[in-house]
């Protein structure tokens, strides 16, 4: 574990050479400024959105390397149609390329947080404990995470569940600006986040959950696959499900191959507020939809066969055509978009493709 | 909603005349003392464990009912038998006798915790706030209760889920002393919980939990005939599981129901350690067992035609006597007793038997 120093900053980054760190941008990145003393040590992959003939520029000092839409095509040819534009989805080619074991992405506007006695968060160093630890998604202790310093397993926890399992995907929430919908952020537009819940939850085990991009960490070896967010933004007819989208799949994957999602520490700073009514209009279809997508999830079934990330995200994306196709022409071809995704994920994780879940 | 004074104390209790207040004890009362401001307004109904012949007393100008051993003996006759001593089992007394729509049940050895701005946590009125804001088990709420001030669903959370549903349980946490089993407490002698975390949670659907009676509440009318506590204490093979046996019967029955259970919020101050030997011996079979039961809860299945708290118990007596009399013929004794709680319950409440859930 990494030695603190008295500034919260970490003389010693937990994991530097096993972690990526992606962002999705349209923009300078200013922002890193801030993010310094706890990103430096990291390989930062930025996914350009937007123009590619734009210039984006980093603060000196980084590592990193930066993919605009005209890489994607070089690098992917007609397997790029798989990765949207103008929408925060980009993202996941960044998960594509990595070559490392975890993979924390944040959004440009979200800034260091502090605690409540007033140290900054140490965001990575706090996702990547998350991930270090197991899991409890087979029964709810109600002492939050019990690998935390200061907490166990309460009275009644089964002694056989106590050594958990292995933690796919630390979900990080947001201080100030909350992840709201347009309608939410329409019905309360000065509605602010102040509450430091100082805990980190397994979800359990059969329950879904809002999966948020702008904070968030997995395993890219345990999950990497399945952290696909579709077909959204230009051309499509939905926007900002793309984290919701991932999350869902996500999960029912974890559950099938007994694999843990925590969610709650770390905070993040999140400054600026989107527009509710140009939300509002990115959101309608996915709004809509998910009154029919959310039960889909909650009853798929993926056969025990199925034992890689891959092999589940190919099964969910029959399902998704045979059960959804009808709700939407859209979902066909976002469950072809999947099966593109998985294409180019062997095709530029060659290793990956021969091993399976034992193995990990 | 209570109007709060400075001091923490509200200048208004919260329905006031709908909730009970049970404690389990074999001690006079003093500890009353510290919960005066926020007890003397509550009706108490005490439960004697232990010798009959000794007296309890009861600090002036609180508004109570004691029942002891013979107590229970003339008012329940052969039925008593239900009625376990020497554990805490026997407050589930105080739940048959209440006629309150709400009741808190408090351990005597639990004082009144701060919160970290130093200020007294009035836990009846959070264990009230809970109860009477809906619960959310069909899908995971990243930023807790989302019916909290300056909380709300976030982004992705499905519309037709947002009114919730009616909450039937709040369980409250500790702190200094945790509800440790024997074995963790053996381990770990001076752990204290020192972590106030500030959030109320509900247990996802399918999901079990180890529930505590040492701070504990719920809505008597949606799930009191649930709340039975076993065959633990005096002449039985098991001690210490009274209120795990209660949580797990409970669980899933709100989860049948569609009823919520929360957990997190208010926190007590748990002041005395119990001897972590003593309680090795008394959980020994709970702990062998719980490896048995909690599969067979996990697994459980009631009847779309149950679909009153008592019709659902019955039920599942049924399934322990069919399941679990296999583990232990002591499971064949509590499916005996189960049935006989539910005849002593709809003795002592009459005009309950008539009503559904519907009605509710």
């Amino acid at each position: 574990m990494a030695v603190g120093t008295s500034s919260g900053i970490p003389s010693t980054p937990l994991l530097k050479d096993e972690v990526d760190i992606v962002i999705p941008t349209i923009r300078n990145l200013d922002f890193l400024e801030m993010w310094r003393p706890f990103f430096q040590p990291y390989h930062l992959i930025i996914v350009q959105d937007g123009d590619p003939r734009k210039t984006i520029t980093v603060p000196d000092g980084f590592d990193y390397e930066l993919y605009n839409r005209n890489d994607i095509n070089r690098i992917l040819g007609p397997k790029a149609a798989c990765i949207s534009f103008n929408d925060s989805t980009c993202r996941c080619f960044g998960f594509l390329v990595s070559k490392k074991k975890y993979v924390f992405t944040v959004d440009d506007d979200c800034f260091v947080a502090k605690d409540p006695s007033g140290k900054e968060i140490n965001a990575s160093e706090q996702h990547i404990k998350n991930l270090l630890s197991p899991s409890t998604p087979f029964f709810f202790n109600t002492l939050y995470d019990p690998y935390r310093e200061g907490a166990d397993f309460v009275r009644g926890y089964p002694f056989s569940l106590r050594e958990g399992v292995p933690t796919a995907v630390s979900h990080g929430l947001w201080l100030n600006i909350p992840d709201y919908d347009a309608p939410t952020q329409l019905v309360k537009p000065h509605e602010r986040n102040a509450r430091y819940v100082d805990a980190v939850i397994t979800v359990p085990k059969g329950a879904l959950f809002p999966m948020c991009g702008m904070n968030l960490a997995f395993n890219r070896e345990l999950i990497g696959p399945a952290m696909y967010f579709g077909l959204m933004g230009d051309g499509q007819p939905i926007r900002r499900y793309d984290d919701m989208w991932a999350g869902w799949c996500v999960k029912v994957i974890c559950d099938h191959l007994g694999l843990g999602v925590k969610t709650g520490l770390p905070y993040i700073w999140h400054s600026k507020a989107s527009n509710p009514l140009v939300n509002l209009k990115k959101e309608y279809h996915g709004i809509h939809w998910q009154e029919e997508v959310i039960p889909f999830f909650q009853a798929v079934s993926i056969p025990k066969k199925c034992t890689t990330p891959q092999e589940c995200y190919i099964e969910l994306s029959k399902q998704v055509k045979e059960k959804l196709g009808k709700v939407d022409e859209y979902f066909n071809k976002l469950a072809d978009a999947m099966v593109t995704w998985i294409e180019a994920w062997d095709e530029l994780n060659p290793s990956e493709k021969l091993s399976n879940i034992s193995a990990e």
